[in-house]
């Protein structure tokens, strides 16, 4: 139960983008340039598993939830192996460049002002573009908007992890524009 | 100096706007509705000092600034004043319902958990309406997206306040729609 009356029972940001349409527009339009959109180097899976990782940091479990399933479905790994890249993406099988933008994406969860200059040396020095650091710190920064929009009003998540992963081929192929439509 | 090489030298947001037309036209219509739509039982003013107030949490000189002068000029106040409002809101000369609002956003800021029921039924003990409390935690989290991406990228600000406060009139006639374009 959300803190306020949504007039409607949909989950997380969803529900939210239903009780306001106005708002909505530009959210939805925004996740679809930073997530979606294919003229992009980094790839939609690279792109949603920042999204993951900061949701992550924040502890949103519906988001997290959502696009830890999107960058499943795009990198063709489990959610198992999400998770683990969650906790230690040092660890995991990415490249020094993804591995240098989520360094950056961790600073920008946690304030603008956490990134340093060397970080972004770091991300240039692993073949990072300017457009690829300027949209990861975009999609950082957004999902701290997201996250603290789904849970700052206190809105309901399905607990079981299927609902999230049986969902995600069709976003995959639907987009984020009418993701309210399409529910 | 930016982190990234902008292609402008346009300071704070208005910079990476000239930058990313793409994700600029979302963020500029998310905050037209947000900060200046008139259908709005908040005025512009306590809208842009919910912005303030976050961005002022987050210390994002920039954005505390343009905002800053935004609301000292809604609300006829100059900036000692809203200084003095950044620092106590609680002993400034504000509604109850407004320092309930503010005291939410303060908890969106550190994170949306942080939120709580108690803070909410405070805000609608005193009259906050559910759209209000809605856009109360929108605008809070969008700010946290706004201060990231602007101090995430490093840019700069003129140290002046005069600048911002000579700029609030002709910003506040404008909006915030074609603030690229308007310069």
């Amino acid at each position: 139960m959300a803190y306020i009356d949504l007039k409607n029972d949909q989950p997380g940001i969803r529900g939210l983008m239903a009780y306001c349409h106005e708002t909505s527009k530009p959210l939805n339009e925004l996740a679809q340039y930073l997530l979606a959109d294919d003229n992009n180097t980094l790839t939609r899976g690279e792109r949603e598993l920042i999204g993951t990782y900061v949701s992550y940091l924040n502890n949103c479990f519906f988001c997290q939830s959502v696009h830890g399933a999107m960058a499943g479905y795009y990198m063709e790994c489990d959610i198992k192996q999400i998770e683990n890249i969650k906790k230690d993406f040092n660890s995991a099988d990415l490249s020094p460049k993804m591995k240098s933008l989520l360094n950056v994406a961790g600073s920008v969860q946690k304030g603008g002002k956490h990134v340093t200059p060397e970080q972004i040396q770091a991300a240039k020095n692993n073949a990072a573009t300017d457009k690829e650091i300027h949209d990861t710190v975009l999609i950082a920064a957004a999902f701290c908007m997201f996250n603290r929009y789904v849970d700052g009003l206190g809105t309901w998540a399905p607990e079981d992890t299927a609902f999230y992963v049986n969902r995600a081929p069709g976003r995959a192929k639907e987009g984020y524009i009418n993701a309210v439509k399409a529910g």
